[in-house]
Order: C-alpha cells, then sequence, then structure tokens
C-alpha cells in the first residue's frame, strides 16, 4: 500500500472486532432444534430457507436481530400447517432475547490493538445492523470509550462512505477502513479514493460472501491482514 | 424566549413532520381484529396489553416497527392456548409490512416550513426509532435533502444532545429543537442550555406522555407552537 497521511481511521464491528457470527450460528442451531429438524440434510434444508428468506427480507426489515427473528418466525410459519404450537412461537422469540443477551467476545488482540490505535489515530466505529445492538454491544465490549464516533448504517457502499467523510471533513485519500468484508469494508472505500485493511473473519457471513472473492487481489490500496494485531503495525509502516 | 444566535436547529420527525401515531393506531386496530377483539372493552384491554408489553421491551428492542411487532407477537401468544393458527402469526407479520409500506403523509403547512427553515439555518433531523424505517421515510417524504444530517438515536435524553452538538461543534446555546414531545425535544434540550418550541400532535404517544406534563409552562427556553409553519416566524423573532 502507498503511504498515506492518515486523518481518519475507521472500523468496522461484527467479525472484525468481537464474534458475531458464532452468536448466529448458534441461534440457527437452536431454530432448528425448534423446529424439529434433526438430520444433517434436514438441517441444511433448514438453515438455506431461512437464508432465503433473510435475503427477501434485507431490503424491507435491514440487519440485525430483530429482522433475523422476524426471518425465522417467517420460515417457521411457511413450514406449519394451519396451527402451530404456541411453545414454538415462544422458543423463537426466547431466541431473539438469547441473542440479545450475549456478552461481547472479543477476538484475540483486538483490545491492546485498538488502544494502540487510539493513541495514534481518531477512531470512528463504522458498522451496519441495528442501532441498539451495536451501541450495546460496543458498550459492553469495553473498548467503546477508545472510539471517537459510532456509524450505524443501512448499507456499506460508496455513498455511505462519503457522507461519513464528508461529515467528519476527512478527504478519502486520508482515510483507512478495517474490516473483515471485502464487499462492505474494503472495496467502496477503495472505489472512492480510500486505503483498507482487510482482515478476513474464519466464518464469513453469507450476505457478505461475494461470488468474485477469488479474484479480488490487494492493490496498493488495500491490504489483507492475518489478523487484528496487525494492523498497528501496517498503519505505522504506511506514516503518518 | 430570549433572543439567540442560532447555529443548527434540530427537527423531530415522528407525529413532527409527518404523521406516525395514525399509522400505530390502524396497526393496533388490525392487531385487535386478528386477535378477534371485538368489543370496545376486549379492545381496550387488549391494547393495555400490548402497551405493556411494548414498554416492557424497549430497553431489549428499542423502538420501531420491527420492535413492535415483536411485541404484538408476544402479546398474541400469551393469550394463546397450546397452538394458534398460523393465519394470525402470518398476519401479524403482514401488519408489519403494511407499516413498512406506508406512504409518509407530511402535516399540514410542514413542506414550505421546512423549505423556509432550510434557507436560514442548517437542520438536522433527530429520531429515535429504526435506522432504516427512518431514513425510508425521510426518502419517501420529498423533504430529505433540506437536512443537512440525520440523527437517529436510541433515545432522546440530555446525554444525546449534548453527543450530537459535539459532533456538529455547536453549543448548546445556539441550538434550537422542535418537536411534539415535551419529554424528547424539549426538556432535555432546555436541561443542557439549549432552546426548543413544541409543537404538540394531536394524539400523544404513551411512552412519550408525561405524566407531569400539564405541570410544565413555556419559559424563556422554549415556547408552544400551535401548528409546524408557526414556526419560521418565531425563529426569525428570536434573531440569527
Amino acid at each position: 500500500m502507498d503511504a498515506i497521511r492518515i486523518a481518519l481511521v475507521g472500523v468496522d464491528a461484527d467479525d472484525t472486532l468481537w464474534h458475531n457470527e458464532t452468536v448466529y450460528r448458534e441461534a440457527e442451531r437452536m431454530f432448528c432444534s425448534l423446529l424439529g429438524a434433526s438430520g444433517g440434510d434436514e438441517q441444511r434444508a433448514l438453515r438455506q430457507q431461512l437464508l432465503a428468506t433473510e435475503t427477501a427480507n434485507v431490503p424491507r426489515y435491514g440487519y440485525g436481530i430483530k429482522s433475523f427473528v422476524l426471518s425465522m418466525l417467517e420460515t417457521a410459519v411457511n413450514r406449519s400447517s394451519e396451527r402451530m404450537s404456541t411453545d414454538r412461537v415462544r422458543g423463537i422469540i426466547g431466541v431473539a432475547r438469547w441473542m440479545i443477551e450475549q456478552e461481547v467476545a472479543l477476538l484475540d488482540g483486538v483490545a491492546p490493538a485498538v488502544r494502540e490505535l487510539n493513541r495514534a489515530f481518531p477512531l470512528v466505529l463504522i458498522t451496519k445492523g441495528d442501532l441498539l445492538d451495536q451501541r450495546r454491544k460496543l458498550t459492553r465490549s469495553g473498548i467503546g470509550d477508545l472510539f471517537s464516533g459510532i456509524e450505524v448504517v443501512s448499507e456499506k457502499d460508496e455513498r455511505t462512505y462519503e457522507e461519513i467523510l464528508l461529515r467528519h471533513g476527512v478527504s478519502p485519500q486520508r482515510f483507512v477502513m478495517i474490516g473483515n468484508s471485502l464487499k462492505s469494508d474494503v472495496l467502496p472505500v477503495v472505489a472512492i479514493g480510500g486505503a483498507a485493511i482487510h482482515v478476513p473473519y474464519p466464518y464469513e457471513w453469507e450476505h457478505d460472501r461475494l461470488p468474485t472473492d477469488e479474484g479480488h487481489a490487494a492493490t496498493d490500496r488495500w491490504v489483507a491482514a492475518d489478523r487484528f494485531d496487525q494492523v498497528p503495525g501496517i498503519l505505522d509502516s504506511l506514516g503518518r
């Protein structure tokens, strides 16, 4: 990546700073169990159906736990006959509550790395999802005070990043974004002239998986890191 | 209200710029009908139950349509025996979709008044609720371009307003907030040293009704207007 005078560093939240995908995967397991899908094939089919419902609902509901639980309910209803057990509906609502109550588990090495970043640059959290969910997670994470701002957005596209940078009075050329999604955290930022560091999460989120992921190679505007704790060193080597 | 050099005007959205309460009231009627609550007493009891569920769920779900529909489902489940009709669940999900698809109906005189305000002051929309819902409504309203920013927040308390003003680099003494809720739009702003114009909506929202509403009288820091179209004149008379 070329040298750059950094004025603002944006950081993604879910699966970049803390585990999130694992919570959704566990919620899916609960859902399969509530619906009595026991065999591997049956569970896979049910997950596919849930994912299709979620994807269809994104324009309507957006992202986050409430959207996810509404898609679970819709999937359950579509698989039921005329009547369904109230325990099943109650159980699905219970999955939402379980998700909301989860502790925030930071990824390895994140806390010291974010502290180091905070000493060098203004940090802003830029995340999709539900406003309340994301604020709650940031508070529970214990590293919320290290961010000078939080931007919860509906989509992470070029226009969203442009708006955020305009509001912060920072030109794209002096902005670096860090996140686990090529589609949301890297490519739109690079497209508007910013730089990015891609820190992949072991499981990638279905909605964020690009069909062309393999075709993307790091350029002079973005690099890949294996772990978040490599980020301060990379930014340092870019100069400030 | 005392003269003030205005640097930023905040405007609430639901029931200040456009009708919102009417959509929720209609959704409640649909819900009563889906649950077969026919008589006036029965409907009132069901609404009370729904409101209690909503209120209990605010810390968990926040505000907005998805939270409302999850509370409707919970209320329906708690009134059902072991099994419930899938049509009922599907119907409740349908209410959410109906709400999401509603056209935005501006209150009388709002569009020209906001245009007039936009010529004189930087305007920022400050609203509780769901991020996606509120952005969608602003886009559909046709007056979205008149606002230089939109702040969707989880709660409208003193700290929230302080954070927003800090981010905009505006001191509270140069900020005026306009909205229909004393609790959310007027009192916290006045408490931090700002000014406010209260434009009551005919129906007040249950969560925003202060038990002490009657005890509040306009002061030198806030005034009441009967309609939104009086707002530009009031701000004008304060000087800039």
